[in-house]
């Protein structure tokens, strides 16, 4: 069906999370097309998903039936359908898909599985197709894959399969203290660099300061002037300086790649840097492409 | 002024703080009415504050003037009137208060100062008037005082006075990640003491894991159904845990004296004797009312 003269698509490509939801059309390899909606699985019930994706992908759609591969929070238990985890130590990507009910017979919708991890308990949910994206390009990596976000992962690599992995609330613990805690009064837009290395270097070093540090941002805007932009660095890096104590075991001595929004990518390269290490940094969407593109082929493999 | 004989209140006793506004009628050194209402500091421009009081006190009002004497948020720049810090070491009660306008003739409001710190910068409002109040019955107590709360506040107390302080934001974290994150979907009612004192132990022995503990509260929950009380007690040991490393310096081998909501206070001093430390508590609104008394009657004095 690949490549096929007539299609707008030949296959559909969808990256569901919790609050967003966006699909790329895609033929000969690459997309043609983007869609993207704020209909993620936190705000649909069971029977919302397929008219939500078709609001996006019907103009792409044949008379005949379309392929769409799906990894994140839709297959959650919440989600669609549930696609299983599957337990690490285990390839990030995975053949066995889950396959909702569907309504409309041009649709044929298929749900990565995420992976889970027993002890320390923990798991995910589209970040693994990511890291499968970065090694169909890089098959023999063995390392350390950190993919920034609103549930920050650290996942390490060797021989193909993610061994273990660990999940940090950075992002999420962010935004709430930035937008709804008391530090909102001192949080505003902008950049300084110096108070952010400063703060990474003070909570690497000393991480059980974390807790009184958060509040010694909205104390130094009230006695010392010190800004909007210096506290929402201060408040960045001293989180993500807490989670790079955290993850230490990860990152120490290891090739580090890491997946995300450039911007944020940027702010764990730098924190990064000040340890000393270098990190290889790799666009999200291209890797969640790469990534849905190597399920898509395993099964048009396995149905041919 | 004080015990005349057909007053309905001598004088009114005032805790206003960023969500709530209590007052007391005060009658030869008790309470002899409360009033409270959600019109705290927050939700108030200037103009409202007066209305807001009036609200609660005016059936205790006589024709002449009755003294109003408040403590808390309603001091800060966003409040009524700001009453300037006074800089640590400082004696926890001041004599320096700050009367704003007032329209109603019945009404002569005082509002005591709050604390500031310059380094580690650092402020309070409200918590030295309860420190102020257990100093007044123990005058010559040296140790460390704390005050959980939404902000909770670890004061060094010598001679009298306030030698040092750190905030730690621990209850609006709580608040913030029990009710607005991903763990609100695995936290519900209850309370697991066993798991309490598990995370107590852990976040306490190697803080730097607190990052990544937060998330295995939901991984837990959804791997292997952990369970709703456990979940809440879970998240509030590894806060608790992480607030007592970071504060470490200051309750080591001291006399701790607690100055709390009753249930709050009792997880701090469960997770302190955890640590081999036996802590007095005492109840907040007791504390308050004894520092606003103390404050109150230097003010009499002053006066006659």
């Amino acid at each position: 069906m690949s490549g096929s003269g007539t299609r707008y698509a030949d296959w559909i490509a969808v990256d569901w999370g919790t609050s967003h939801l966006r699909a790329w059309a895609m033929r000969d390899g690459a997309p043609t097309a983007e869609a993207t909606s704020d209909r993620g699985m936190g705000r649909l019930g069971s029977a919302d998903f397929e008219p939500a994706l078709l609001d996006l992908v019907e103009p792409w759609l044949e008379q005949d039936r379309t392929t769409v591969v799906a990894c994140g929070m839709v297959g959650s238990r919440q989600g669609w359908a549930e696609a299983p985890y599957a337990q690490v130590p285990a390839r990030p990507s995975s053949d066995r898909l889950t396959r909702p009910a569907t309504h409309d017979m041009r649709l044929s919708v298929h749900i990565l599985p995420g992976l889970k991890q027993d002890s320390p308990a923990d798991v995910m949910r589209g970040e693994e197709t990511q890291i499968a994206g970065y090694l169909t390009a890089n098959p023999d990596f063995d390392g350390v894959v950190c993919l920034p976000g609103t549930h920050t992962k650290w996942a390490q690599v060797s021989a193909g399969e993610v061994v273990s992995f660990r999940t940090f609330m950075t992002g999420e613990i962010f935004s709430l203290l930035a937008r709804q805690s008391v530090l909102r009064h001192s949080i505003g837009d902008g950049w300084d660099d110096a108070a952010f290395a400063e703060a990474v270097d003070q909570t690497i070093s000393r991480p059980e300061t974390l807790a009184t540090r958060l509040f010694s941002i909205r104390a130094e805007a009230l006695l010392h002037d010190s800004g909007p932009a210096s506290a929402r660095a201060r408040l960045s890096g001293t989180l993500i300086g807490a989670e790079l104590a955290g993850s230490r075991p990860y990152w120490l001595g290891q090739r580090i790649v890491l997946i995300g929004e450039a911007g944020l990518s940027a702010h764990y390269a730098r924190a990064l840097s000040l340890q000393g290490l270098d990190a290889q940094v790799i666009d999200a969407t291209d890797a969640t492409l790469a990534g849905l593109t190597a399920a898509w082929r395993m099964l048009e493999e396995a149905l041919t």
